[in-house]
């Protein structure tokens, strides 16, 4: 797990997300977030710090892309974890080399609110 | 623009993405990457600094979720922009006070090459 904290989330707006909504309470509480929370990126990059840790795979996790979505917002003092379901592996069709890994992952707070949801196309190697 | 420097690579791999190929050059060489490589979610964070930096929407960008790809790695050196087309403009289905906005946006290097497409739904306010 990993916890967000306030002066996470405000050092990362800073630097790569600097809307008032991700910096400022009040400004916050008047926006569309109704109160301050963290870019959906900075929750992106948690989430994948997350399955870096949990060896997700072991010849390294590199994503293709995939559909991003932030259902609720993360806030201040959330405990996120990831919850990683594999949907499919096939070889990719261009490159007899690598394989294709599709991923569904759920980045969720403690109380179970899904904060981002993640299903993304991996490249791996093919065993020869 | 924003130059992608070597030592903000390492620096937001380091804290996100801890994986050999984003933090050694040595390792980089022989991963699928083919060569040391910003975090693909660093891409997506730096595209969004531009994106704000760029007052895309005045009353901030708000992303419900869209499609994110990386065809391509961004290197060290490189001078990232962010081109974004308007794609649809249409009310919520289910909130009469706010609209979606669909843009597409592409990240490129100097050269043209794109490193990252988003194809994102933003969450505007409407005016009553």
């Amino acid at each position: 797990t990993h916890t967000m904290t306030e002066a996470e989330i405000l050092a990362f707006a800073r630097e790569f997300d600097p809307q008032p909504f991700h910096l400022d309470h009040a400004a916050a509480r008047d926006s569309p977030l109704e109160g301050l929370a963290a870019s959906g990126w900075h929750t992106a990059a948690v989430s994948m710090r997350l399955q870096v840790d949990g060896e997700l795979l072991k010849g390294g996790i590199v994503g293709a892309g995939g559909e991003i979505g932030w259902p609720a917002p993360t806030r201040p003092g959330d405990v996120l974890h990831v919850e990683t379901e594999v949907l499919e592996v096939r070889p990719s069709r261009s490159r007899p080399d690598i394989g294709i890994v599709t991923v569904f992952a759920e980045t969720k707070t403690a109380d179970g609110t899904i904060v981002q949801t993640f299903r993304c196309a991996l490249v791996v190697p093919r065993r020869q």
